[in-house]
């Protein structure tokens, strides 16, 4: 429901959007049966296609050319699509969006593979624009994005790490590709340089307010809310920034400490969700977020008004607010 | 010890090769000590570094200058080292060369990931060289590639495939990365189309002979030599040349039938490698091979006389003469 919230803030983008839907429906589409089956259900899991519309809005501030941004649209989806894929390997996620995982509903060699499929494909598209900057750019991302992949799997189960870790973690697991979003949708479209590197630095920041968010909610929500049992994060041995504030209270530290990376039981485990929501770790948390909300409301003052000012503008007012 | 004969053939080579080897462990290099290790364990496991070589012999053929091959040589070997890391944890194979593989070293999501970024990195080198139809050539290659394991999976544990299903799946998994590389080699030292067309065929049909060597060899070869079991192939389901001709007797085909996808004991390992090695299918895929070889010598038949033609030509019988 919140996702059809979200969807009405661009709804002046739907025709775009929707093209680029049947345009994500091709990329993926294979003559392997198999590796479709796995695509499809990926892709028809859904997502918000936030991405996509950072890619479109960022080009309304210069020449926007609907088959130009597509090509840059579609490739940094079918990326953030990769890396879920990949992700639940790691993470050992057995639904995302309350639908079975890949790795789930087939194995983990599917999963890895239909990940490297889909990434070939992204590489395709960005093939065929005649841009070193962008390659640059896009290639840059998608190291970082699977580095911070690699350091989340060195910085599981351990408690006693610093916030400067978690924030390094999700710029490289959601901020950076974002912003990589903003910037090359402004690239693509022809902006000047002082506002593809507003756009950048508001897509950073609304990536870093999104994420923490994320890690909230993954506490405050409910299972159904989720699609997926409150809490994983903790379960799957990720220290996010609710746990890393909850962790200041001595008791509550034991608590989680003696927990962390067992079996947990159905009590345990809301036990230890219960704990932290009612923490004041979930209001830090916040407040963190909030800080980068508005720095990412400040990177806008800059840019030129209008309707996908106004828009990036809700966007980040809902993503700050929203609920799942 | 076959290996230092293969490289004797290329001895001309060393000191470009060795600081293609530098430049390697440069690639693979990275904050993270976990991704450090499992790379480097990669990276010295070894490796003919073949494609490499056909870089740099097709550059030979242009305007050679080894700082420009070097930035096409660097990233195909990461794709190729990117592309078996994954193949273990699809054929769940425990060592390879005579050494523990990543996934077995680690893990499976380890050795995902240590793919991925190996495979990022190769992105970083390529996104520096301005050449969209580099960039395309690369992306269709990788792309062709993962289609290429994806359809290995589909195809495993199916004894009564064609032999064109079998060609196709080496085509991908093999063949085309080799040819790129010469083809490759050839477009960054500006030779003239057709030059480049020759190498980019000899490059396909070598490649070609190489992979069913590699397949008679999983037969034929003591496990000393193959540093895993002999009869790998079969035991993970993929069904080689070899078995495709071995099936052919009725006998033959009962007994591999009954025992495909099945935990053998080491009996009968042995009992079915040494039916295969002991049947016509061994000469009878070795033929194959040779035609391939041919048509690869007859493209160099068409391209300037000359040291580099020499060394690929001598390359050329090695790998169909190679006992591992």
């Amino acid at each position: 429901m919140e996702k059809v919230k979200l969807k009405l803030l661009y709804s002046d983008l739907k025709p775009e959007l929707d093209m680029i839907e049947k345009e994500l429906e091709q990329a993926v589409d294979s003559e392997s049966l198999l590796l479709n089956d796995a695509s499809l259900h990926l892709l028809q899991a859904g997502g918000k296609r936030i991405r996509p519309v950072f890619v479109l809005l960022a080009g309304k501030f210069g020449n926007y050319n609907i088959d130009v941004m597509k090509q840059v649209a579609v490739p940094l989806e079918l990326i953030h699509m990769a890396s879920l894929v990949h992700d639940d390997v790691i993470d050992d996620s057995e639904t995302r969006r309350g639908k079975p995982t890949v790795k789930a509903e087939w194995n983990n060699s599917v999963a890895m593979y239909t990940g490297d499929f889909i990434l070939a494909r992204a590489l395709e598209y960005i093939s065929e624009i005649d841009s070193p900057k962008l390659h640059h750019i896009l290639s840059k991302t998608m190291i970082e994005v699977c580095r911070g992949e690699i350091i989340q799997i060195e910085d599981k189960y351990k408690l006693d790490q610093n916030l400067r870790d978690y924030l390094r973690r999700i710029k490289r697991k959601t901020a950076l590709l974002i912003s990589s979003s903003c910037e090359l949708g402004a690239l693509v479209s022809g902006t000047d340089e002082k506002t593809a590197a507003h756009l950048r630095r508001f897509g950073y920041f609304i990536g870093m307010s999104f994420q923490i968010i994320d890690d909230i909610l993954d506490f405050t929500s409910t299972d159904e809310e989720l699609g997926k049992p409150a809490g994983s994060d903790f379960i799957q041995g990720n220290i996010t920034l609710p746990i890393l504030c909850a962790r200041k209270n001595p008791e509550v530290y034991s608590l989680l400490k003696n927990n962390l990376g067992k079996e947990l039981t159905e009590p345990e485990r809301l036990h230890i969700v219960k704990t932290v929501r009612d923490s004041t770790a979930i209001d830090e948390a916040k407040a963190i977020s909030e800080r980068y909300l508005q720095k990412a409301l400040e990177e806008l003052a800059y840019l030129p008004k209008g309707n996908a000012n106004k828009t990036m503008r809700k966007i980040a007012f809902f993503i700050g607010k929203r609920k799942f």
